[in-house]
């Protein structure tokens, strides 16, 4: 049992938490909590660390059988690994998921359903980015492209508001947006932008083929480049004297509309 | 000018940063930034702090000319007033809002438009309530209704995520949730409830007329109680494997849907 914070194993994970750069070096992540720990598949987990409290749980009992790296850990070491402030005594390091442009934008050709894909703009808080990911999980969304910009998605604050959504959500950071939205129109994907100069209300345009939304950046917006490239400008009409909508809203707005719109095509 | 962080001033404005406590007890609250200063009715304004640095500046001049009382703090003393990391060296303390639960219900009856509440039962997180009271307002929302254990929609990250959506959305805290539940029904308002249990994806319900949305806690949703008092429970259809959605983004689901079946009617 690891007992002592200056344990190496202990700062290792410290640096996991707080640095993306050590995260990349490394090719981990770190998640916390049992829920998101049961649905890491199995071959993903490079070691699972657990509070001596919470190895005397039964559910504890049930992951001990599947996974091979477990370290126990005093209760007072797991709150210095903790991101979180009542921390559950489970959390994994976990080997990071590699997706190609080819497989984020081709990922929905597999289930016969047309893409819906969100394309972010240096979107900064991470708070945004996961739950932009959970719930366009729920909406159906097939793939998320993020520029080079955006905010870390393996920061566990990301990780943690996706609730284990990342796990599952086919993604890629590309270095070069415009080049990736030509290739996006080379597959015929139809590119909406949530933007103020949109002269229709969101709700008039067809999001039943291959879609995608570009989301720009929580101060401002989409850059004019970048918005010049979509096909269509789409406006999310507002009422009173709000100007813009949190861009976790604004694209749950879009994606759920894309979504109500393919459930009554049927 | 105040140039000591052991001021008295500067002490009652830590205290109403901090403690909810204190801001009921002297009925005031604290707004930060140029913008949302901007935007409060002159009125109600009780002081206005500014930085030495930003009385230097033109928007400044403005502010001068319509409120009474300023006091100028040096640059250091407003980072030890200001809740946000780059303060803008303009703060305001206001005084609080007083809506009756008729005034809330009742506030859509003088633009002639069916009315649009938001129920909210323990709503915890501050960036949540501040989200749906912003989005809300975007939506056409005429009114928010609270149980008492509701965050503090006078806690400073609130009001900073409304972005000026708390000074002009009438709302109320009630004591007994039921009761208010009540006096909704004996309006006609109609109250759907954002339930797994739902039998009718939310799109398929009629918003048009008197509507009231009741979300529940993040964590646990609505209770048994409160959801078996609504008309009609609706679901948000999910794909993947995404059992419930971040309660700003239900919010705002609804919130927009309801937004555009009343677009689309007129």
């Amino acid at each position: 049992m690891i007992s002592s914070t200056t344990n190496k194993q202990v700062k290792f994970v410290n640096a996991l938490v707080k640095k993306a750069k050590t995260r990349r070096e490394e090719d981990l992540f770190v998640a916390e909590g049992l829920r998101m720990c049961s649905e890491i598949p199995k071959d993903r987990i490079h070691t699972l660390y657990i509070s001596e409290a919470f190895s005397k749980t039964k559910e504890c009992k049930a992951l001990r059988e599947s996974v091979k790296h477990i370290e126990l850990v005093t209760d007072e070491v797991f709150k210095s690994l903790s991101d979180t402030q009542s921390p559950q005594g489970i959390l994994a390091l976990v080997k990071q998921y590699h997706y190609t442009l080819d497989e984020v934008a081709g990922a929905s050709q597999k289930t016969g359903k047309p893409a819906l894909l969100m394309v972010l703009e240096t979107i900064q808080d991470p708070g945004n980015l996961g739950t932009i990911l959970r719930a366009g999980e729920g909406a159906g969304v097939t793939g998320v492209v993020m520029d080079a910009n955006t905010a870390d998605i393996y920061n566990p604050k990301v990780i943690r508001s996706t609730m284990g959504s990342v796990l599952r959500m086919p993604f890629v950071y590309v270095e070069n947006l415009h080049e990736t939205l030509k290739e996006l129109k080379q597959r015929k994907i139809r590119l909406f932008a949530a933007h103020l100069k949109g002269k229709n209300a969101y709700d008039l345009e067809d999001y039943t083929g291959d879609t995608a939304f570009l989301i720009g950046n929580e101060a401002n917006g989409l850059t004019e480049e970048t918005a010049a490239m979509a096909d269509t400008y789409v406006r999310i009409p507002m009422e009173g004297r709000v100007e813009s909508l949190n861009a976790a809203v604004a694209s749950s707005v879009l994606m759920f509309e894309a979504a109500r719109q393919r459930r009554n095509q049927k």
